[in-house]
């Protein structure tokens, strides 16, 4: 935990920064007790999609509200139809900037649980190779580890300072592992109090254990499900095979021709919307050396079937796809069935960025199945959900700001990156109460979020409080 | 049942053909004591592929065996590994042909039960609608109504003239219905004891219900399996999309190439033994007036889905196929998930015609699939049977008498056909014992075969026992 270049770079920052380092000192005085406030809130088994854990979905929400007013937060348990909201306020210097913070009590289930190395509600250190210390347990990385970084860095400040640097509030949300179904409802009706200048959000994950990221850019979402109807029933193919439509065979054709020979989706419209990314950036992605070996070979791949002559970091973070998850249609079981069926459906996602209007993309592609589909057949469309994608500035004053805190603290040059993936509370935030996020964290990629023997590097736990602590540091300048 | 110009075509035959009209006023005089054997039959709940109906089986081929013992057949039950054969064997005079008579006496399951009106096990005979009388029951048409007009043609023959007018041999299988599995076994072993002349297959169907047919083509099957394998795991679509292969997008491409525009399979090699159909039996079948509408219009569809310029009947009889049986893979249940699966599969089978090589469209769909594989994926197949086209010739002399004999007892000239299915027995009569059959059967595309409900036609069953006596007649006059 040695940053040999720390006291360095601290001189060349303005007076907020200076102030920073006793609250850093602060937080390596107590991690101990840091680490047992986060032990204590893993201890509650708060799986937010099973009603057997309501209570204990409480008792998480209350734990925080409890402590974050020990820090001196105006804190409440704030009841939805769902699980509650964490909801605390702290105010800051006048003229000083007023920060959202959102994070989320709830965790995944555990099952399989005999797959658990240790019990996933009894967080403990493991030393799990020499030197590398991690916290195990549901939740210490998704999201309960991350979001106590920030409460952790607000606690050292004010124990330092006798105040925050700035306006903040928390929201802490009970539901990101089941929907969210009660968070769009609960920020229309509490949109005055939660606006602020803009968002931190904390789910997000680091470049490797050692580089820390700044996401500036989250792939959208269409989930699309289309069955191509033929006959009026499933029919013999020995009676009618060579005179009957095919639906399997239709729904092939048509999503054999979604893709063209290098790989561009063929849909008339797909790209509009869609950027070139600045080659500064690109270039320093490609200077990560991702190659599609290294990227993919641990899945037991080696070529990247997007776009041809993008870098596999390009296809993933800002370009967008049309990936078929599921097809399905006659006789899928043991053995054959000489049967030509009646209905053949597939399940069509497309990952958006920059531009790309999810209905334009959702309405382009119904279009191009119905030109294909013979006069005797129909299909029919389901629609599964539609967000587009965030496209925050690579270099915005507080990016630029947050990349140099990062820098700082890690020694090494931030990343900004992009996700694959999507965190649709971005795009509330945007929507719903016009502000921008910031997306930092602290998770690695084989924090097993999701699946048994979840952990978190006591490293991230650790540099994570202190990064807040910067970027707070460096955002209040 | 009044056959106006029977007397009349009657005198221009020859003298086997004078010795039928006692034979066709016997089986007149005993249509009732005909129908109450095939009654006592369809009794016997002889279910193949349901092992607690092995008794049944066994009771069903002793009640033939004894049936045929008291026309004077050599008759006997023949064990096999499965259900047993029913063998017989009656002389006939010198010179005259030997003929092997096929049938099976086991039938299919009857379940949903519910869906039958009447106890699939309690025959009846019903008048479905003025002057329409059937005979209801499992097996009532397939096959031991089929198989019973043959025998009572014997019978009705052996009564009046003491004798048949040819050898012949009896061959009534037990497990037509669950794959045949000791058939192959019982005509290698008992090869010299059933190579006759020519065989007889009962197990067709008229054109319709007042034209005879018979059915010169088959076209043959080859079954495939294919399993596209990409990554080593299912992974997510946001974190690997746009980078990782996805193997049902490779499917859906390989299968969408299968066929051209013009409804044509693109595989090389593929219509390698494939014939034109001779023009004036095109013609005979374009007479027939099926068109698309009419055909496809029962089952909700109207545009043929093969080859271009082709007929319905053509596609159906004469034309080769690659149809998709079935398909699978990624998430297929309600709602949605953004994976990319591991892996995707489809069932696909080609219908061959004429002298289309099984092994050669076998190997020439493998290696397009293999052809179409990014270097980093694999192709995994499984093979589920393959069995050439049978196609006998149009007008053989055997085929022509035959005809005759048909158009005769029906008043309207039968018609030479051909099936979109397969027989796999006439096959192995072919390459096992070196014979070719003439396929002949009374059946109707509404008798329900394999569903609830199966019936069979009072005027099949009568005319078609009036039918093989004078088929039996022209072949040896």
């Amino acid at each position: 935990m040695r940053r040999p270049d720390y006291g360095r770079r601290e001189e060349s920052k303005g007076c907020t920064m200076s102030a920073v380092q006793p609250v850093l000192d602060n937080l390596d005085a107590n991690l101990e007790a840091s680490l047992d406030r986060l032990f204590s809130l893993v201890r509650i088994p708060s799986i937010s999609t099973d009603p057997a854990y309501v209570q204990e979905c409480r008792r998480a929400a209350e734990w925080l509200a409890e402590d974050l007013k020990g820090i001196g937060f105006d804190a409440g348990v704030r009841d939805t139809t769902g699980h509650p909201m964490v909801v605390a306020h702290h105010e800051g210097p006048a003229g000083a900037p007023h920060i959202l913070f959102y994070g989320h009590y709830d965790v995944q289930p555990v099952d399989p649980l005999n797959l658990w190395e240790d019990d996933p509600f009894d967080p403990k250190l493991k030393e799990i190779e020499p030197g590398r210390k991690v916290i195990t347990g549901r939740g210490s990385s998704d999201d309960k580890g991350q979001l106590m970084l920030f409460v952790e860095a607000c606690r050292a400040w004010k124990t330092v300072h006798g105040g925050l640097p700035a306006r903040i509030t928390l929201l802490f949300e009970g539901e990101e592992e089941s929907g969210s179904p009660s968070l769009r409802p609960f920020l229309a009706a509490n949109a005055e109090e939660l606006k602020a200048d803009f968002a931190m959000v904390c789910d997000t994950g680091m470049w490797d254990r050692e580089t820390p990221a700044i996401s500036v850019g989250l792939r959208g979402l269409v989930g699309e499900e289309v069955t191509i109807n033929a006959a009026n029933r499933d029919l013999h193919s020995g009676h009618f095979g060579g005179a009957a439509a095919n639906p399997i065979r239709i729904l092939a054709k048509i999503l054999g021709e979604v893709h063209d020979e290098t790989g561009r989706v063929t849909i008339p419209g797909f790209y509009d919307g869609v950027e070139e990314t600045p080659t500064q950036v690109k270039a320093s992605w490609d200077a990560l050396g991702l190659t599609p070996e290294k990227f993919l070979g641990e899945v037991g791949l080696s070529i990247p079937s997007g776009e041809k002559g993008r870098s596999v970091l390009e296809l993933l973070w800002a370009r967008p796809t049309a990936e078929f998850n599921g097809i399905s249609g006659g006789y899928e079981g043991d053995g054959f069935k000489t049967v030509i069926a009646a209905k053949a459906s597939a399940k069509v996602s497309f990952r958006l960025v920059h531009k790309q209007d999810p209905d334009k993309i959702r309405a382009a592609f119904r279009a191009f199945v119905e030109e294909r589909l013979p006069a005797d057949c129909t299909a029919t469309f389901e629609k599964h959900g539609g967000s587009p994608a965030i496209q925050l500035a690579y270099d915005s004053p507080i990016v630029t700001k947050a990349k140099h805190a990062l820098s700082d603290e890690w020694g090494k040059a931030a990343l900004t990156i992009a996700m694959g993936g999507s965190i649709p509370i971005v795009g509330d935030f945007q929507k719903m109460l016009g502000m921008e996020s910031l997306l930092v964290g602290f998770g690695s990629e084989d924090d097993r979020i999701h699946s048994p023997n979840e952990k978190y590097d006591l490293s991230s736990f650790h540099k994570g409080q202190r990064s807040w602590a910067r970027i707070l540091a460096a955002l209040t300048a």
